[in-house]
């Protein structure tokens, strides 16, 4: 099975393709080589994504004020297409951020030089980069290799997983996912949506590196400010969700184009927003961005498991991504975990510290499904079944706040030796 | 050099005692004993501090909304008595919290046993504790152990060690601190002062240890609401700027007594609030917990460095703490100093993230004194210098944000494969 599909939380309605990725839905191909970023010939650092034609995009990008120059030319490039995309191209090993006037002009050209192999405006290419912070990005790289990924483009699961590698940098696993959903639940039964991607990330915030990047495709028929309001609202339960150490790099990017090219496709106003399939759509959406942040944090720098964290009983969904998150991003929650320990007062001491409102008598909290604390205090538990469950690849917590009814779910990971080892090294 | 003494910060006008303590001022005496909380024989478990006379007292206390049962026992006893204190008993190894209406009878009985050992009533007690979270405090340990104590109580620079030996958890090191000053520059020359402590913590929040505890006294006489000004004040830039993991426990206390026993002392009214006195006396209290805050730091958890990160330039000093702190607590800038890496990337990544309000182009960072950054972008450095500069014990970070004009000072330390190794123990 695929590494993200290990991940993936199955839901109703929604189909897991085996070899699912960014080349799944209809009208999209994909491509990944080595183009010479990296030293090594057998790693891919270039990827492509093409369109057969022009496609409605929607995107959401790092909120850091250190905002590199690829996130400052694709919100231009959005903007001055009025939403319209036809090519995504990525490099790995150097970030292009902290470059200055000179990091926006070669950003420029890497949009250009691919605007050119596919045959599209500048501003129908979006761009980004992941890798060293401080270096300018070496454009003859992009010169040559570009025209050679865009001979390579092909729709084939194959070059959706190249892709998906050439974006990779401390990733230990390519993440690609998609799903699909028919149109029965909208008044189009046996009409079949496909909605798919790809991401990398194995932290929010790279060593020297910078980035998480993810590029979703769909052939459901949606016009660029619904594909907004569906990839908003996707991200901020997906991966606005994962933390491995602590938040957002300055080269965040999150693109989602979609083709309309599903077989028989639909009329795009079935997808308009707070319509039927707009829900449906919404849905499978968050399904693959879950199953890829999922995906993000089980591969974080170091990891051996994922750790869900569980909130409910908020008083506000403010307080319990508050509390979700202070307990995710814990060192102490997260090397407890790596040591089997079932240590429930560290969750309970960054519960309450998190800023979130709630009363300690009111606090119920369970490891791996095991009560450990209740109205705030110990409950005595079999040590032995704990160890047991804690062999489990997910390591669920989750804490009960007592004070309403809004809940947040967050991911992490474990914080291991592997981590101090991978990002305690010289840079290279 | 006693551990704390490394760690001080000259000032003028302040004399830094080489063997300083919680017993250097006039008026206060100590003991540190095994009382039985702890397994092995040779480890001493309970201090006891108590002044000749009852004190002016007054205190700072955790945040956290889980507070366990002695804070809330150490409050009320300082209402009630009105800032009046005569003794503070602590224990290590149980930290009596999320114990429930059991510890609190139990914290309560820990201060009634000291009472009577000492000859003052219950609410001239103040308690601490701090250990394994969720176990019941053992009371026949201080049944047994606090006349023992009582009987051993002295002025000595050994006896203020074995106390604060005694209130050790994870900490490697005793951390105690005193300095004098004159009352010269308030009109009393040659009237001398002392101000000392002693602190505890490796982390603010420790594994599944709970606590950061500091018990201060001086003989400067101070009333208890000139003593809660000037705690605060000293508190918010010493131990309020420590982070190792980031945030304060269930435990977290700091007490600061007054016996006003100096030496043909002053009269009380010269160390009012806003006073040339209780400036000062602010000030030399602020060296004292600013030692024992580094202390705390450069001891934290598997550390091998202290890291000092300045931010300067900041629009607001909420601003200035927000970024200093965010720079602080990143998992990324506390391994690249354990890897001897000049990271300036994950700085910037993390000052961009912080909330903080400036503008990318504006900021300049150095690291050990030297510029890596400026106007947002990449300086050329000499890196052997820098490696050489990183085998210092304390790594300096500055950072200017060009924003304004306030600052902040953080202390941390660098994370390293000891901190995972003594956090992912089973608990033991």
């Amino acid at each position: 099975m695929s590494y993200a599909n290990q991940w993936y939380v199955p839901r109703d309605g929604l189909t897991l393709l085996p070899d699912g990725g960014v080349t799944s839905a209809a009208g999209f191909k994909a491509a990944g080589i080595h183009a010479g970023f990296r030293a090594n010939p057998q790693k891919l650092d270039l990827a492509l994504v093409v369109a057969d034609e022009p496609c409605a995009a929607a995107a959401v990008f790092t909120q850091n004020v250190f905002c590199s120059p690829p996130v400052m030319v694709s919100r231009e490039h959005l903007a001055a297409s009025g939403g319209v995309a036809r090519a995504v191209v990525i490099n790995s090993k150097v970030a292009n951020a902290a470059t200055g006037d000179e990091g926006l002009r070669r950003a420029r050209c890497q949009a250009a030089i691919t605007a050119e192999a596919v045959g599209c405006p500048d501003d129908e290419v979006l761009v980004a980069s992941t890798g060293v912070i401080g270096v300018q990005l070496p454009l003859e790289n992009f010169e040559a290799g570009v025209p050679q990924a865009a001979a390579q483009l092909a729709a084939t699961p194959n070059a959706a997983l190249r892709a998906a590698n050439a974006i990779m940098t401390t990733d230990t696993q390519a993440k690609s996912c998609a799903v699909t959903f028919d149109g029965g639940s909208f008044g189009f039964p046996g009409q079949v949506f496909t909605v798919g991607g790809m991401a990398k990330g194995s932290g929010m915030i790279m060593p020297n590196m910078a980035t998480m990047i993810a590029v979703l495709t769909t052939d459901a028929p949606l016009a660029s400010p619904d594909l907004s309001v569906a990839l908003k609202a996707a991200v901020g339960v997906s991966f606005n969700k994962v933390t491995v150490d602590s938040d957002t790099s300055t080269n965040d990017t999150c693109i989602l184009l979609s083709s309309g090219a599903a077989p028989g496709s639909a009329q795009t106003s079935d997808f308009a927003e707070s319509t039927p399939g707009h829900a449906a759509f919404t849905a499978a959406l968050t399904a693959v961005c879950t199953a890829l942040a999922r995906a993000m944090a089980a591969d974080g720098e170091g990891a051996t498991r994922l750790i869900t964290v569980n909130v409910t009983g908020a008083a506000t969904p403010e307080d319990a991504d508050l509390a979700a998150r202070t307990v995710a991003n814990s060192p102490l929650v997260k090397t407890a975990v790596y040591g089997n320990d079932a240590n429930w007062g560290r969750i309970a001491a960054a519960l309450g510290r998190s800023g979130a409102r709630f009363r300690a008598q009111d606090v119920s909290i369970r490891i791996m499904g095991i009560p450990v604390c209740e109205g705030g205090l110990a409950l005595g538990f079999d040590e032995d079944e704990a160890l047991r469950r804690f062999e489990q690849p997910e390591i669920a917590i989750d804490a009960h706040l007592g004070a309403g009814s809004a809940a947040a779910t967050v991911w992490t990971c474990d914080l291991t030796h592997e981590y101090i080892t991978i990002n305690g090294d010289y840079r290279t």
